[in-house]
């Protein structure tokens, strides 16, 4: 090493000693015929002293290599918020290992830069201590991961990124076969095919800290091309798989956030989670929960009540402490909020705050035993605000006060940034209605029914369960998975009920429905995003704070400027005109599209 | 779990438990009114003890769940080659958890299956003990060095794969971008740009178990994607970056060869490995070194010789011990075999086993004098063959002897198949002659002449050294890296003899040479090719061996068909057809499409 010591270990015992550090000038501060310059590496920054005549040169960025005797510092001069702050280093030699030009970003933790600037200048970027410790903590969080996984005697197992293009569920990146014109690879949208063929092949175990692509159109704080913890277990039942979720992010947040997370970790229904807080990715850290009032409301002549009530859906309400004191530009302000997310506006009534009497402009339209009641029904006390939705479609109407909770929330200051609040949603539904009246399964149609529907889903499709599951964070889906269908019955029965015929099944999901019939053994997994987890544990508000070279949201990279046109001579080379051989490729019998979408996350 | 015990972790002291197993019926044998069936799972097989009429219908590879009672087996039935043998299980309850269909590979380890079949069902072929060890001693392999760079502090960073394209080095795979219509991505052949920037950016330590992508022609034993053990460090010189290499690779043939490499790995200059094995990858299992002769040959008549010396080429020899043992048929192949290389033939004498004499095609075309001193000249002994090379290229006549030497060993079992032999290659040359009689760089431009070099390599390119260093295990390239240049100066003389305008280098490596304006460290760094290193230590011969689901020779998986024809809609949507807009994602000042060539393995 060009170094004997890393300039941020220095402490008051080392004085005395003669070190050679190598690093970054990041301050300099000139004191008549004394130049002090905060030398920095990635250990941290230690103060070196020059004479004026031997660094006069130096500029800020500069790499340095520098000589010089470990001293404690001047009594007074002592810098307790630095963990070096009582010694520095008097500087005997110095060498210029290479210049910095003026620098387009400055290295300093203080200043505040656009994402361009700092995404172009990534390099500087990181040499602030903000992103570096972001890159630091992703590389110790998926150490202490794999720790757990493999003290459970997980494999890890890496699973192929040029593989079969799945028309099924969000779209494929492809990529084109030169050496075989007309034929395309696929980039996988997750493991989740090839996981579930290494459970079919005995290996019981696999995880895979995997790279996935998903060619979305970019909504916020989306990346082409993210990572995500991939888990798949045989001979599981759905507690095995929870309990292990638990054991990862137990181990990430004690040694990354400081945080124990009891245990084990709340279990909510779906359809509880969406009954109580209006999404199946409740944010626990406050409470506002929402209230159903169709029972209570069922005969008011209120139309849009009444609309929703009569279609068999749903009426309810979510409380807004102290909301009674907004003003009629913040009450006016919900209207277009709610408009802003679809909904026709967002009804409401306020308690007074001294005599408890409800206005607004629902108010006039219920009945007074509804009103006088409303309080005691929603749990509202003088001084609230109360907003209600109505829907024929139960779940429209939960999801709008759900979000309507959420910004409660923030905007009354309700959530405590500094609380974990984790819990798990199970009891997922299986299916969903199509458009067209059939049915799609809300996981994908290999996750499992559960033991009390597996023999009976067809009967109440819209109220069959799934072995699946997901892993809240504050609001934030972290991980998802589920138990999969391993029978070959249970599976031609989920087909059937989907609408898809044996020939389509083969034809979509031949290679995985031939793996199944080799005694296929009960399984199932769970991915986390890893992006998230770890933005989450950084306290950043964007997955990109936790990449190392993230994109824009267009999928453009200000550093490279991928992507980039390609040449005459690429685009023949590659064969992306060429007319593919029919059947060149077939795979006479197995052959079919489709993998599997993939665990949720 | 559905099981309460792993049937391969059974033993005597078991006896008497109840426990319920989960696994796959791997064996059935019929013995009047009982069956015994070997049980598998992960952790290694039990037998089972059946009555006959509950188990008549199972059959190989059926899923099942077993309740039973281990007890220990009968004096004189017990298996000592089975770690469960002084035991088995007399079954109580049994579940098939599924049904495995007539089987199109066996699973057995005593029978051989073709490459086509075994991938196609690979899914079977893993539950075979060679496969399935192999995977799992990749997964130990990432988990050993994991271990060893974490615990020297290094940083595990994922770098992107969805990048720019680099029409130097291999040809890229490319990857439409549908919101960029007209632009595309290319998949990375290394990281090797990205952790020279993360040096820049001040990780100083990086690593990652990184997938990589080369569009070659599919030589013997090469997969479209692959995957590297891929590491770079900040202010370190060769040795530093040699030392790590034997950290990693001493603790992965201690845990899984059980080889305690002895260190250090001994280095050779690859001058001496050209010179003493004809290779820049010796395999040092065995002796048999070249004989250079240009001197001790000088002023023969035998034209072919001749010439080369003119030529101020190079003459020499490698000797196969008792060669002269060889029929003439023999003989006469190694001249097909040189010419199956590309060589116009093998020139040789034999040395006759008793009186000593040389005979042969050459014997008659040298001196006596030539003739009687070249025993000695090469180290031959009566009963020995010699054979020869020339050239006016020195490296081509070395690399045929060289050749020659690997065939020796083979033919005649010089090769300790038990052994293992490590060196370093170091001192590579920094420049080879192009054929328009330029220069161009051996590794890429970025590798550092070493410090002899650095000031003056200008003045010789053809002996100018550089900091580059390969790890070579029993003749064949693990990992490979070098010293990068960090200084403009150095790279910008490095650009003026390769022929490389300001205006070229700017437009190929802008964005990394922007980068090295703002403090770059000196920096180095080394990549394993992973694939490989598992192989060897997996005793395979194929690299596909060691991946879960690798291609065949034309980028083909049999299992999933890919790659596969795409429809018109993915192609129209995909904008595999638009024209780019002109500089629409131009980025102005420092873009330039070229990535370095990767470190190279």
């Amino acid at each position: 090493m060009i170094r004997t010591h890393n300039a941020g270990s220095l402490r008051a015992a080392d004085a005395g000693s003669t070190v050679t550090l190598a690093g970054w000038v990041a301050r300099r501060r000139d004191h008549g015929g004394v130049i002090f310059v905060d030398l920095r590496d990635g250990s941290g920054v230690v103060q070196v002293v020059f004479r004026e005549e031997d660094a006069h040169a130096l500029r800020n960025e500069f790499c340095v290599k520098v000589v010089g005797e470990v001293t404690r510092r001047p009594a007074g001069n002592e810098n307790p918020e630095l963990p070096t702050g009582e010694v520095e280093v008097t500087a005997v030699e110095l060498e210029v290992l290479s210049e910095a030009a003026p620098l387009p970003l400055p290295v300093d933790d203080q200043i505040e830069a656009g994402d361009d600037i700092r995404l172009r200048y990534r390099y500087l970027d990181l040499r602030r201590s903000g992103p570096a410790n972001a890159l630091r903590l992703r590389s110790r969080a998926s150490q202490l991961a794999r720790g757990v996984l493999h003290e459970r005697d997980f494999l890890e197992i890496e699973t192929p990124t040029l593989t079969r293009s799945t028309p099924e569920g969000a779209r494929d990146f492809l990529v084109p076969v030169r050496l075989q014109p007309g034929s395309w690879y696929a980039l996988p949208q997750s493991p989740q095919l090839f996981k579930q063929l290494l459970m079919v092949g005995g290996m019981e175990r696999y995880y895979q800290i995997a790279r996935c692509y998903r060619d979305e159109d970019f909504r916020a704080d989306r990346q082409p091309e993210f990572t995500q913890l991939d888990i798949e277990m045989s001979f599981v039942t759905e507690d095995d798989v929870i309990d292990l979720g638990e054991a990862i992010v137990s181990a990430l947040w004690k040694d990354l956030a400081g945080h124990e997370i009891s245990q084990p970790i709340p279990r909510i229904t779906w359809h509880d989670a969406m009954a109580r807080y209006g999404s199946d990715k409740p944010d626990l850290r406050y409470g506002v929960e929402l209230t159903e009032l169709t029972e209570y409301l069922r005969g008011t002549e209120f139309r849009v009540f009444a609309g929703a009530i009569d279609a068999g859906g749903y009426v309810g309400a979510v409380v807004m402490p102290g909301g009674a004191a907004q003003s009629r530009k913040e009450l006016d302000g919900w209207q277009d909020w709610a408009k802003a997310r679809g909904a026709r506006g967002l009804a409401y009534v306020v308690l007074d705050a001294e005599t408890g009497e409800a206005r607004g402009p629902v108010a006039k339209n219920l009945s007074a035993e509804h009103l006088g009641g409303l309080a005691d029904a929603v749990g509202a006390k003088p001084g609230d605000a109360v907003f209600f939705a109505a829907s024929a479609t139960t779940r429209e109407a939960q999801e709008l006060l759900g979000a309507a909770r959420v910004e409660i929330a923030k905007r009354s200051g309700l959530i405590d940034e500094s609380a974990w609040a984790f819990c798990w949603v199970v009891d997922a539904p299986m299916f969903e209605r199509t458009d067209d009246g059939g049915w799609t399964a809300v996981h994908h149609p290999f996750t499992s029914p559960n033991a009390e529907w597996v023999d009976r889903f067809e009967g109440a499709p819209d109220r069959a369960l799934a072995y699946a599951y997901d892993i809240v964070c504050n609001g934030n889906e972290i991980g998802g998975g589920s138990i999969r269908i391993h029978r070959g019955d249970v599976q031609k029965r989920v087909f059937d009920l989907l609408g898809i015929t044996p020939e389509e099944a083969q034809d979509k999901f031949g290679f995985l429905l031939e793996a199944f019939k080799y005694g296929a053994p009960p399984h199932g997994g769970i991915a986390f995003g890893w992006d998230r987890v770890c933005m989450l544990l950084a306290g950043a508000d964007s997955i990109r704070e936790v990449i190392a070279f993230p994109k824009t949201r267009g999928g453009f990279d200000p550093l490279t400027s991928a992507p980039t046109p390609i040449t005459a001579q690429q685009r023949t080379e590659a064969g992306i005109d060429a007319k593919p051989k029919p059947a060149a490729t077939a795979h006479t019998g197995t052959a079919g599209p489709a993998a599997p979408v993939a665990d949720p996350v």
